[in-house]
Parts: C-alpha cells; sequence; structure tokens
C-alpha cells in the first residue's frame, strides 16, 4: 500500500501542446502514444496557432476552458499562442513544473529554418527557458488525414527515452518524421538544423472591392549539402533530432567583433 | 556628371522596421538619426506588434499602404508582423535585397531573454536569413515620452560602422541602449546573451459577464551573475552588442546525445 502510494507519487507529470488546435489529429496521436508513460495533462490552442513563432498575448487577456476530448485525460483549451499554453499550464493548471514538456504532433515539417517560425517549437523551447526538458514532434505530412502510426511508436520512444535520463533542464529536442512506414525507417539521428530557406514570393490579387491584397507563398530550399544536418537525416528516411538552445549569442562573432569594434 | 551618378548608384539602401507600429516615436528617431547615410525605406507594422516573436502571417491576406509620415522618406504600413514586413519590404517595395535592416527604436528592453519573444528583433533576424546584415535597437524605456538623443546617437555610429565593415551577410546585432544621458553612457560593450527570464504570475480575473480571464504579467529575474553580459552592460550605463545567430542547435548536447542515444 505504502509502496503504491510511493510509485504514484513519482509518476511523471507530461504536459502536452501543439499548434495546430487541441482539437488537430497530431494531439491526438501524441495523448495516444504516451498516455501510460505518466500523468498527461493537455493546454493546447483553442484554433490553429500555426507560424505563431514565440509570440505572446500582452494586450488582451486569455480564456482556458476545459474541455473533455481526450479519455481519461484533463484537457484545456487556451485563447492564446503555443507559447501562451506553457505558460498558462505552469501557472494556473498544474501549479507546478511538470516533468517533461511534448508538443506536437505537427502537421508538416519543422526541421532547418522552421524552428524559428513554428509555434509547436516554440512552446517546446519556453517549457526549456522555465527549465522543464521538452520535445517538439512534427510529421513531414500537412494532411489532415496524415498515418501517424509509424511518428507514434518513435514519440513514445523519445518520451521514455528522455524520462529515463538524466537530461539538462534546459534540454529542448526538435524531432520530425519522414513519410514513411515504420518499415521504412532506418532509425533515429542526431543531427544539426540545416542552413534552409524559404525563397519568397508574395501572391498579389484584388480583392471584391479592388484593393490590393498580399498572401505569402514560398518554395522551400535547402542550400545546405552536409551529410550531419535534420533534412539530409528525413530526405534518407531517418527520423531527424536536432538539440535546440536559446542562448542566440553568437560567439564566434562576438570574438570578432570584441577585436574590430574597440574604440567605436 | 559621371561620378555623381556613380556616387548615387553606391548609396545604401537601408530597410527601417519596427514592432511598435509605423507611428511609434521610436522609430521616427531611428530614421532622422540614419536617414543621411543612405535611401532609407520604410515598411513597419500598421499598429503594434510587440511580443510577436518570429511570428508569419499564413492563414489571411495581408494589406500595405502608402503613408507619409517621415519628410522625404518612403514608408509603408503593413497588416502583417514585424517578420513579414521584412518579407513584404524585400519581394513587394524594394525588389532587392536592402544594404542593412534596422529595427526600432524599440520601446523597452530587447536584452537576454527578450530576444526570443520581441518583434523588433525577429524582424532583425528574418533580414539575417534572407543574407540582410541587421541590427535591432531597443531603449529600456517604455514610456511614450522617452528621451531618445543618446539611442540616437549610438544608433547611427552603429549603423555607420555596419555600412564601412565587411560583415557577414547573416550578422544580426540586438543593441540595447540605457536608461542614461549622453555624458553618463560609458561606449559600447560586445556582449553574451544574460540567462534572465519572467517569473509568471497571471493576472486572474472575472470579466462583466462574470467568466474567468487571464491577463499576462510577470517579473524580470537575472538569474546571470556574469559581467559579460548584455544585462551587466546595461547596468552598468553601457550600450549593449549581442550578436545573434539563428542556427539554434544546441552543439554541446548534440555531441552529448550522439555517445548516450546510440541504438535507441
Amino acid at each position: 500500500m505504502a509502496k503504491a502510494a510511493k510509485k504514484k507519487k513519482q509518476e511523471a507529470v507530461i504536459l502536452i501542446t501543439n499548434d495546430d488546435g487541441v482539437s488537430a489529429p497530431g494531439i491526438r496521436n501524441l495523448v495516444e502514444a504516451v498516455k501510460d508513460l505518466g500523468k498527461v495533462v493537455v493546454v493546447a490552442p483553442d484554433k490553429p496557432q500555426s507560424g505563431m513563432g514565440h509570440a505572446i498575448t500582452i494586450g488582451h487577456p486569455l480564456r482556458l476552458v476545459k474541455v473533455n476530448l481526450f479519455e481519461g485525460v484533463e484537457a484545456w483549451q487556451c485563447s492564446g499562442t503555443p507559447v501562451d499554453c506553457v505558460k498558462l499550464a505552469v501557472d494556473k493548471v498544474l501549479h507546478r513544473k511538470p516533468d517533461i514538456c511534448v508538443s506536437g504532433i505537427n502537421h508538416g515539417a519543422n526541421h532547418s529554418i522552421n524552428v524559428i517560425y513554428s509555434g509547436t517549437m516554440s512552446a517546446a523551447v519556453e517549457a526549456a527557458i522555465e527549465s522543464i526538458p521538452s520535445v517538439g514532434f512534427s510529421l513531414l505530412d500537412h494532411s489532415i488525414e496524415a498515418d501517424f502510426t509509424a511518428a507514434r511508436k518513435y514519440a513514445r520512444i523519445i518520451v521514455e527515452k528522455m524520462l529515463s535520463s538524466k537530461l539538462d533542464k534546459h534540454t529542448v529536442l526538435n524531432v520530425n518524421f519522414p513519410v514513411a512506414t515504420e518499415s521504412m525507417i532506418k532509425g533515429i539521428k542526431i543531427c544539426r538544423q540545416a542552413y534552409a530557406k524559404y525563397e519568397e514570393d508574395f501572391i498579389e490579387r484584388n480583392d471584391p472591392t479592388g484593393r490590393m491584397y498580399y498572401w505569402l507563398t514560398g518554395e522551400f530550399v535547402n542550400f545546405d549539402k552536409g551529410k550531419d544536418t535534420d533534412v539530409w537525416a528525413l530526405t534518407n528516411n531517418y527520423v531527424s533530432v536536432v538539440p535546440v538552445q536559446f542562448d542566440l549569442t553568437n560567439y564566434t562573432q562576438k570574438a570578432i567583433l570584441e577585436k574590430t569594434w574597440k574604440g567605436v
């Protein structure tokens, strides 16, 4: 009895969020993949928040509403951004730091430069700033009917590994899954972020009243030929894992400026 | 005549943006500070966009309207985020990459962890992703009546230095100004990003219909005792300059995971 109580006390608290919104198939698959690994609590946006990056809501209030979407799992939808969700979850839902924050599974790639625009990854980074080890998962398939079978398997393996490892409290992992069946996937590869970006080209049209509008579009271009990048790994059917940091200091350039900007 | 034409051709193109909106005093002061250093074009948000981080607008169209706010300077207001402004400026206003992108002067600090939430800094980072050297300026004074005299002087010095230096095309500088008069400022200090963050505490109230709402607030806490940080420099009346990068890979942790996650 005492032993059972102790075991319960040690159960990991797992916060789950995403940026596609609480009703997206990706987060449902994530909950299913890890819900027996600890006490899972979901706090996720009430609408899609893709491309919100590390935005926070300052100028207006937030709403938090309990929802009954996942069997046996406490879940809340929040009117704010993914980063707001993490902040509110810690302060007003859990009233403590969870043992891990798990974000996703995103519908679409968050490899390479996408990590910067991604609400999924920004939620994970926010958790790490708060000293909560975290991971963001993304599948390279935008479709609402995407097959999450292999992604679920690997998401579970990675969350189990994180829970059983002594990780730095500021750990953030950016995990992307290729569009592949389980048997096609070659394994997990630790990578660096590829230098790739979007070549922008806004669509330019007139609205029904004749006023011009612009709509962001663009072609993804990989400028990075390295075989140690996330883009390379995914192209070769590996699950890519990039450890991410929130100290943005460019130390190489810092050393250069210290020499060349003396007396400015 | 030919020489004059050549000189004109070589004039630097300076893109100016911000996150407080095109009508903020900070951007007006920045335009005044640098407008004779090249051909200045302003593309800035039509409303405040503080805390928008690296958000981009995907799900709806953007508007771009020419405004007559700065004497002798072409200026546009955009309905999107600061990052949208940079993308639209390059693709639809300038039809080329500017020689430099200058963002700010922000009303309020963007030192330490603020760099991640800041629309001002995200605009600068976006430019650097596009291979445009860039700088974000911020004054540690939120007031609409803040005194920008010293900030203007140093912003000009730094933009001049950047225009005359051979900088890496991905250069981003995060520059913060202390609340100080010119005579109090000790000079410019090249720094690293301090590990500091906000200790959150949402205000919890009922709206007029009795429904609960939450509003983000928080106390800034500096956990970093280093004397090489931006927070230290600003506290000691230096202008802080942190070179920023957009490769978020944590290489130290990558090396650790490559050893410890073998066979996962």
